[in-house]
């Protein structure tokens, strides 16, 4: 990482040496250079790239605060320290030089500097304030200053472990779990840790706290590539359920830049639309706000797959939506001893 | 707690065998009934007391309710499981004979029994999903199933441990800490795990998650009485951040039939309201609800005293508020080099 920022460096000192107002070159992230790669089954930048140049007076804004912002990360990955979003955002109200009108113009000055480097920000120590967990047979080593070395297991703590910058980048040493399940609440994430869900289904745990972080997206990938684990994610039977399911098997537009964060062979399990009529859950009625919402989502490109299209049929046609904590009716037990075992066998 | 479950259940039961229709006899919650209690400076519960009673028509559903969630809360302690508020409301409705319009029916009815029983839910093993942190030199050991006897050091994870069920339920051991240092935001608790603070001001760090859960209340009393540590709060300078830290120190009025959650002797340390003008903290204007709420404040009796009158009064006059980030403005370090020392030792 170090090398990128330095080479980035390099380039704007050459710049300069040679009598060049600086400039550097990269993808554009404008909506119309987003696409849908069916193939690799994400989101993607396409071809155009933009020049981001010293030269130009609208360009010099945004030029100074990605220079500013690389030379701040570069100062995190040498004294190896994190900062979050908003920390990288007020520490550049703390220059001379440097505007920003509010913290989404930084946190885009961030974005842009992914691309530039081709690298997520994770990677140069900026991180989001959002917090998910794992629980489960894993067994990692520390990289973390103070930590170097040190091992832990993932069950080790009874009430799960923060997914935080110290879980991001440790080493994925061991696990005996063949399978990872994902689940979009900290209710039933302790529902399942109670319930030893983690032995009877042989898997690791992931709650990720609504619409998943992307470092959580990032681990889920990881297991799914380093050991091959199948991915299975149960959320709400309802269009925001649906859509945490969907950014972590095709992605987010967002991170159309990034590789690395989707896992399109990941499979949401439920709560189906048909799953609320087949076990009598207690619903609540569709709002307005979710009716638009489940609209956008059947125009996605990401939901074209006839089965998303009909997920989504059946939630407006019983304008109903269910949630996680829905199976508690037949008791705290139901949902680990008769759902998900139905659900992991099909 | 066990007991107590067994004992309302046998009242009911000889009150049946007596031919009596079946009543409760509790403190009345009704807010004329809450009153601000100077000398132990929290909320109370004053001496009202009412009867639910089986005879009275109207009576009938909220006497159901309460005598299942009594039964549930007996279940929950037998087999040693927990639930979520949410959790234990829609077990509810898979009963026949027990009606729920929504959960806020049910979180009431759980609050019913805590008055009842004297007792707070997380006893009888009904949590919220809430989830806050803590890291810092605490052995503790668990005494949930599966872990019953195991002990850990709250530095071992260096992202810090979540405040869940297993933590909340486990006894305190050791520790060489002398005071608790409570954060209001995830962001700047890994910035004091990150710059070791806890060994550099000898500090149990735990961060709320915004407005603290009663269980990480539990936690800072807990530690205040039991070890005898100083608490000092570190909130944002706005009006919510203030009532984070009035809410730790004098308790909330939902909760007044309980004890044990407010620390009366915590004391805020900032961000003051003359923090913002003596660092020249970068600052966002107050919105016209920030001014709203800071105006309920200032007529709040908590905030009777003269230095939180004077705290609303600087921020309403500077129109201005300020996050814990803002001193990223000095670098990432200053907060713990220079302005935590600095008020640590005020």
């Amino acid at each position: 990482m170090e090398r990128s920022l330095t080479q980035l460096g390099n380039l704007i000192y050459d710049q300069i040496n040679n009598q060049e107002f600086p400039w550097i070159h990269m993808q554009s992230r404008s909506t119309d250079n987003i696409v849908y790669d069916a193939n690799i089954r994400q989101y993607v930048l396409g071809p155009r790239m933009i020049r981001r140049h010293s030269r130009n007076i609208r360009h010099i804004r945004p030029f100074t605060q990605l220079i500013w912002t690389a030379w701040f990360a570069k100062e995190l990955v040498t004294q190896r320290k994190t900062s979050t979003l908003r920390e990288t955002y007020y520490s550049a109200r703390g220059q001379r030089d440097i505007e920003y009108s509010d913290q989404t113009e930084s946190d885009n000055i961030i974005t842009d500097l992914e691309v530039a480097l081709n690298r997520a920000r994770e990677e140069f120590n900026i991180f989001p304030a959002e917090r998910s967990s794992i629980f489960g047979d894993l067994t990692i080593e520390y990289t973390v200053p103070g930590y170097e070395g040190r091992r832990t297991n993932l069950t080790d703590h009874p009430d799960g472990v923060m997914i935080g910058p110290a879980i991001t980048s440790s080493e994925f040493l061991e696990t005996t779990a063949d399978k990872v399940l994902v689940i979009e609440k900290g209710a039933m994430f302790n529902r399942l840790v109670e319930e030893r869900a983690h032995e009877k289904f042989n898997a690791l745990l992931i709650q990720t706290a609504g619409q998943s972080p992307r470092s959580t997206r990032a681990i889920i990938n990881r297991l799914h590539e380093d050991y091959d684990l199948p991915v299975y994610i149960f959320t709400d039977a309802d269009p925001w359920g649906l859509h945490i399911a969907m950014v972590i098997i095709s992605g987010s537009a967002n991170a159309a830049h990034l590789r690395g964060l989707a896992t399109p062979d990941a499979k949401w399990i439920g709560v189906l639309g048909s799953d609320i009529v087949n076990y009598k859950l207690p619903t609540e009625p569709l709002t307005e706000y979710d009716h638009k919402r489940l609209h956008e989502l059947k125009a996605d490109p990401r939901y074209d797959d006839p089965f998303w299209q009909e997920e989504l049929d059946i939630l407006l046609e019983i304008e109903q939506k269910a949630e996680l904590e829905a199976f508690s009716r037949y008791g705290l037990t139901y949902i680990v001893d008769e759902y998900l075992p139905a659900k992991l066998q099909q």
